[in-house]
């Protein structure tokens, strides 16, 4: 979060929204945010939106997840809202969209599909 | 790949192998490489595989990946290796595997299915 | 869409709804819907709601899809709702999500995000 | 499985070979195998090789899987391989690859990659 300067907006339960300002260090050869950075912010707004659902002392890895990316990150700001789906006993299925702000125009930009595991009475220091 | 230090070591028709070596900036909490480093890899290898097999004109865009995260990333390398199943006209699809070395081992790390488009006569500059 | 007893209830520009009723032969050794009959009503709408925003000659293909199976397939009626998220030149992305009814009562039982392809000029007969 | 007439041919630990021959109400509008059907031969085959490292009284169940389709099924017999990658405490990770035959020669026809979990004591009656 600290590299790539994400910055947590909103956690309710259920639910996170992550925002990335524009910066060089995060773009590919056309000035655009990568790929890998839109992945990432998806993939801690679906840890944040799992977690919020869980117990104070467990923690949460991403099992999988799988994402589709449909436009370049071609703006100054990289917003991603995530929300969980099913939030069962061991698994938790969320959904992330990732936005693109260029212009103050929002433009979906990728959506994910996450799978994440609540690790019981391991909290993260 | 600069911003993550990550090194090409081979690229064949069909196949790529990069690697990033251990630097605490890439690290999340537990200082093992963040998720998003290891997903970043094995899409940037399944990209170099992919266009391997594509005209010298054209440039590959990931269309979407799946990625399943298997063990933490607790080791001093980064090895990911990517394999093309299919180079069709417009689309191909890719697995790569991520390993991690720690005391001279390997282990598997995470993997992933990709699916790429060709944009022809669109050379990346 | 014979064989499983599917019934297109709803398709609008980008949106399609399918159900089917229960049936001894589509269900496994619990007599739950089977997770193939759920995978392929998914399936299903998302072709059809990105079929409702293509050319009239033109057919459509699954490139690929990620689907989660949340709850069992226990109930009377599966019902699956599919909205596109892209409609691009080439590709679509569409999102499914198919719910299990019992006693009156919906529940989520699976959810799949899911890549097309236009065919141009290829009707399908 | 019966309703598919889908036959166990190999199952190893961690491996499983599962063929479904040609049968004209397992087919779509021109004649080749349904990939409702693609998908589920390759979901049963990562559920065998799956179960087949798991404790006699655990019963398997899948969480996710995420297919590419890549050909048709376009032939008399359909052939679905399915390896582990990982196999966890709870989760096993496995990838599928389907085959389709045709004329004595099989061509890569889908290919998927699937979490699955273990529901230890709960044996499948």
């Amino acid at each position: 979060m600290t590299l790539i300067n994400a910055k947590l907006i909103d956690v309710k339960p259920g639910y996170c929204e992550i925002q990335i300002p524009y910066d060089v260090t995060l773009t590919q050869q056309h000035g655009f945010f990568h790929a890998g950075i839109i992945s990432t912010i998806a993939d801690n707004a679906a840890g944040y939106a799992s977690f919020s659902l869980m117990e104070e002392d467990s923690s949460v890895l991403t099992v999988e997840f799988k994402l589709n990316l449909m436009s370049p990150g071609d703006g100054d700001l990289l917003i991603a809202k995530a929300n969980v789906l099913k939030n069962g006993r061991t698994l938790t299925i969320c959904r992330s969209e990732v936005f693109i702000r260029k212009n103050d125009k929002e433009k979906l930009c990728a959506a994910s599909q996450t799978t994440l595991i609540e690790l019981k009475n391991k909290p993260d220091k």
